[in-house]
């Protein structure tokens, strides 16, 4: 669908041999309106784009080749920029790119950007930031919660995966107030493992991750500080825990509550009723629903026994949790309608 | 896309409810000239379409419902009929709508009008075909070898699975007259579950079929005649095996050839230069490469030592395989360009 | 190993064509003082018990054929019943052995017998229970819980797989009361897929359970009763889900607690330190860590922002939460050390 | 049972932290007359065996520590080195340990040892090999067909997973003069991914293994002249293939022959009578049927229509591929039963 007539954006996308790079890419052959003129990465830079992901072959991508890093290319020839980088490389290049050209749209997947304070971020991630002066320019990019916030930035902070996951399950609830806040709220999340990216390492290994189900991260998570941020709340018990499956997220989420089932679910439905990302479920998701998907599929429920509101909520870690969500929050800094190119459903088996 | 301006044809889906019939629906929400219409059901008659495949909220199909097959209707109603039904289920209703209405195009997924002569299917098949004056109006629907005859019929029997991934993959080698018949061809497929079909059975269990590995149909399998027919071939070597994953068929496959290594690669790259589905590659390929899309990838060499040439060929049994090869007819019958709708790639991870 | 001298009890196997059925044979070959003199099954009646499973030829059981129920032959010739059948099923069967041969040890799967008063069984199960006056002689088979009522009692109830894994979990807390019940206490749990049992379903065919992840029961679950039952608490909040996995179960449970996290680490691993089976961990378990063992691998830790103590508890589901548990219960039950024939480590991969 | 009374010998694993190492430590639990008393790895030096493997908390091995190779030490305190490293490391280790103690027994699990004459491994792995002089010490350590010779022997050269599938397959036929040699013997091989080794690599994290089947080694593969020395062959066509599961090695393999079905079937059926670890069966294996296992499940049957024999044989190939060889060769050349410590049935599921 690449070069049919219409307007179109150019874009680059840094660190594009990883995981949410192939999917970006998977989800952008899909988009009438843009095309991407610059991929890089530094492991396999010179490397046509089709030795790296042949599955791209007869793609409009077919052509490209992974660069070097330019930031003078990319700032002064591109409308958009995807930052596939991780935490701590992410910053630098979006200020370098920024200042060049403070035109220039970026999506960063980091959590460079994700936090209203610098602070934060360096106490949660250990690191200092040198680019604290662009916080003024740069939003949280969950669209659902603060889409006006997103048209008017630069700089478009990805949401993590599972607190996506979670702020998508629990925002309703908190913003009507049904959340008793004396009770703490626990996020009890299951990820596939595209969500530890792509590299060679032990533990991700296919014989030590097959057959075989574990919590990690069980003393405190990073992702834990950004969700109770972006739900106002002093603190949320996280646990994030590993499938053995490619993709997906699904959190199940406990909070104790007044409220009876049928009025949270009928408040659920109404919050989300505009939402074509969110479907809220009349049973609980699988994450097979979702996979390959933009969407946010959610339950919820309440046990009268005990008190507790249920909520399941499912996405795909690298759609709706990292590069669907990219494309949305272009999209919607672009001017596009915002489902455009996103209109696609589950492979599901 | 559904309900943009522009042509439309109004297609039926028989069997609807099955894994080829999911795949179908979902290939078709990308579809610009196609609305589906009906969806039938015998299991499931009655019920919405997305309280069986809730992945489809929000898509196009969203209010179809299952519905009980209803041949004037159907026959009266559709321009495409999609007959997603076993072999010996297919040829009553294929005959039935038909006899309603000859304008009609009717997608075969079975068994019941793929060889030349119906007496091959009764002794294939074991089963008396009672619509053997509807042979004339059919073809074998595999488009890299038939298009011209596609075009002109009104049944296209669209073709197994395993035979498709090794018919490509012989195609070449045969019509050059680079197979040494003297020596016999052997097809070694492997298959995701998703080809036993979508059916409570103990043998499809998951923990039954997950981490293990076997071979099936080994004293001989009703796709053997269908290659060797389609080949010109008297017999033909062919042993399946049973994959623990969803999606995909690796054929490998071995015949004696004098041809050099580099010959057959230049001969394979020239014959499919212009098939867009067919993508002959430098290196072996995984069915990763091509799960959830209608591309054939193909791989050939030659070790000396033996005289024997290997061919690797990948496809997703149930894109290339059923319903990816399906919406290609049907683009081909109706005179779409043939890669409309299917511009697809692989979900890879 | 069958065969050597020493003194040796027989064994009968009602309903042992099951995932239960076949890992408790496999046990029994490494089980020194037993053997299994019938196996029964309606379903394999007639059948050589290595046509059904292949993977015991040349095992010690290789002679042996799948009979039909006889109640007389076995109430007479065993010393050992376990009885592999579903709830309902069962406890005519148990009370009919026992009528015939009150010596009988009896070894039950099922839910039939696990609750202390037949009146929270008939409510739970919906089910009334004919042989309420055999709950004086039997018995919760959980033997880290009960071990010296299991010595003497004639019908044990072999736990459920989940209570197995969530009441190891919390049992030192609760003894020591160190949990706070003023909040709900959380068993969120994970389990592979031959929790569901041997049986033809849609459900849990190979491609709709692999590569997706779902919570299921959320509106309630039989086991929640049994657990809450057990650790005398009016309610726990139980949310089983489904992992594309065979074997194994991770319980992530939540309580309030004053205590520090180093206080329940030592506490854990005090009131655990005679028990061979339960392995009190260092760092977060796997449940690959189990897989095929009769271990309970525990963690706990503790947060202090939200005042949660987590405990994570993997299990295999078929091993200590059936036929391990089943096996250590026959042992004790018949006086042999609590490990014969258990002293197995995990695959692993 | 590590401590029972009774003969014991005293076993080193050289490169104990890998798969093969961890399985034959899983193995050797089970083994009445074997204690490790050294475990060494360069990549854990100094750990705890219970921290790199805590599936061994609580085994007979939990004291153990992983300590650097000394060669000395090993060759003095030990009856039988297990040598898990891979080719080119393992030849200067069986050297010097040979020559500190040359009445040690010495297990190599590696291709160092494994042709007839050293030239043929110079020329098939590209290495110099400097203990060329121990060739006449060592043998093929497959017992099926050299028993006698490995009871003679101080080095055994453990067979590669692919050849002792393949070779057990045709080994019948090959000796009974049955295989026509006019046509090349094609081996098709199915691996786990165990296969593949413990190493951090990109190629075999979960990701791009999952829900993915692919060829590999198709231009040519270092098994392939093992395979033909060994069944006296002048060459063999070999081509494997990597499944997206953790253990077993499945081989169709294709021969020409003039012998019909039955007569294959009595035939094999004869030669293996009276070997424990061969099973031939009624129907073909799958891989679960052996996993865990030191069994070789085989059959064989015959395609009239194009005169191939058709034989499926099924390992683990960490068990009767790797380690239950291993320790199979360690009880011959100890003296010990053969079967002692092997007589382990499959988990299944």
């Amino acid at each position: 669908m690449q070069g049919t007539s219409g307007p179109s954006v150019k874009a680059a996308i840094i660190g594009a041999s990883g995981y949410t790079g192939a999917e970006l890419l998977r989800l952008l052959t899909l988009h009438p309106l843009v095309s991407v003129v610059t991929v890089t990465s530094r492991q396999f830079e010179g490397k046509k784009l089709t030795d790296v992901f042949p599955h791209f072959l007869k793609s409009p991508f077919s052509e490209l080749q992974f660069e070097p890093y330019n930031s003078e290319k990319i700032a002064k020839n591109c409308d958009v920029v995807f930052c596939c980088l991780p935490h701590k490389a992410s910053f630098p290049i979006v200020k370098e790119l920024y200042t060049i050209n403070p035109e220039l749209k970026i999506i960063d997947f980091s959590a460079d950007f994700r936090f209203k304070d610098p602070k934060t971020y360096e106490e949660v991630y250990g690191v200092e930031h040198s680019a604290k002066e662009l916080f003024g320019k740069a939003t949280y990019g969950l669209p659902e919660i603060n889409r006006e916030e997103i048209k008017r930035k630069s700089i478009i902070a990805n949401p993590g995966c599972y607190p996506t996951s979670i702020i998508l399950g629990l925002y309703p609830a908190r913003v009507k107030g049904l959340i008793d806040t004396s009770f703490p709220i626990i996020a009890d999340s299951k990820s596939g493992v595209t969500g530890a990216g792509r590299k060679a390492s032990l533990s991700f290994t296919f014989c030590e991750v097959n057959e075989s189900f574990k919590a990690y991260g069980v003393e405190g998570h990073r992702h834990a500080p950004e969700i109770a941020e972006k739900l106002n709340l002093p603190a949320v018990r996280f646990t994030p825990h590993l499938v053995p499956m490619n993709r997906g997220i699904l959190s199940t989420i406990y909070f104790k509550t007044e409220a009876k089932k049928e009025e949270l679910q009928e408040i659920y439905r109404e919050f989300y009723k505009d939402e074509y990302f969110v479907r809220v479920r009349n049973s609980p998701p699988s994450t097979s629903d979702v996979a390959g998907t933009n969407f946010c599929d959610i339950y919820v429920t309440k046990e009268e026994s005990t008190g507790l509101a249920v909520v399941i909520s499912a996405i795909d870690n690298i759609g709706k949790g990292a590069s669907g969500q990219a494309v949305q929050n272009m999209n919607i800094v672009c001017g596009f309608p915002e489902t455009t190119g996103l209109e696609l459903f589950s492979n599901w088996i």
